[in-house]
């Protein structure tokens, strides 16, 4: 069986980075905005807007707000957003069936729970996510404060997305094999020492 | 300077066996049991006082609790339970200074902060710590559902006791380097793949 590694993590920890460099120092494939574009082609639906879906609107994903919108018409909306986690679902199980890989957030430690993934959660204290923030650009002309609220709001999204599908708590050690906090530790070394985990 | 490492553990997690593992591959010097000797040695009370005042007394120590001793006359217990903490600090700080080390327990994170150990948190899934007791035949003749009540309480005091010295919640993540799930995992396999994270 392929070997999976699946990253969840706060926004500015650098999981997404270190999952990128892993993937390389393994020569594992690599799968983080793709699926986004591969939940496009499958669903016919744009890019932006499976973007939107999966990343900036979570509010149509609570059951009260679905209890609500049945009757103010937002019905479509939230079948889209089952379309999409679905397509998700699929696409993400052929890419882990296919070779072995690094794959970046999207429930794909959930929907892999079978193929017995490597499930790593990476955070890190408030200043280094900012620091790390302002490093890569981010929030180029936000202040400190706005871009915490910033950061808060993308992480309340994920744990609520990752909660509405999974049943799940997001960050929560139980679900998880590895939980890393990457404040002040560089990236590329870490990704070397991880590795070590995965080729057991 | 030395390089430390502390763990922290839930009851059943084999992290011991891991923190002694790590030890071993690494050539750090080890210390679990043996600071309550030392502490015994340096307070001059019985280790099994020791004992009992790091291990099995959570209530002496809850401020509501040492608040009524005044007036019960218990005030002996709580200040020795104090005195306990301050040669278990400067133990633990003296043991960091002389050699690379692994350290179980006992707040080490906390108290040697200043030296920057490599701060890992050790989990597992209830059935796992059940069956790691059984192997190690830790609970002989307890029922599956005693020794998760024993698993339970030693691990509320534990959390007890961490956050009553620290002020931090004990096993949150936001505390630790590491946190590691060692459900379903070979711990001697698990000590050489950790090995690179100190070695770096």
């Amino acid at each position: 069986m392929n070997k999976i590694v699946t990253i969840g993590r706060e926004f500015g920890s650098g999981g997404r980075e270190l999952g990128r460099r892993l993937a390389e120092v393994l020569g594992f494939d690599y799968y983080d905005k793709e699926i986004l574009t591969e939940i496009a082609k499958k669903t016919e639906l744009s890019e932006e807007y499976v973007k939107q879906v999966v990343e900036c609107r979570p509010h149509s994903l609570y059951p009260i707000t679905v209890a609500h919108s049945f009757s103010v018409g937002y019905n479509v909306g939230f079948n889209q957003a089952q379309a999409v986690y679905a397509a998700q679902s699929d696409i993400i199980t052929e890419l882990a069936a296919k070779s072995n890989c690094v794959i970046i957030g999207r429930c794909a430690d959930y929907i892999l729970k079978d193929r017995n993934p490597l499930r790593i959660f990476v955070y890190a204290d408030v200043e280094s996510k900012l620091a790390r923030c302002k490093a890569r650009n981010d929030g180029e002309s936000l202040s400190d404060r706005q871009l915490q609220r910033q950061m808060k709001a993308v992480d309340k999204t994920r744990a609520a997305y990752y909660s509405f599908y999974t049943g799940l708590a997001w960050g929560d050690k139980q679900h998880y094999d590895l939980m890393i906090n990457t404040s002040g530790v560089d990236l590329k070394n870490l990704a070397a020492d991880l590795a070590g985990f995965v080729n057991k």
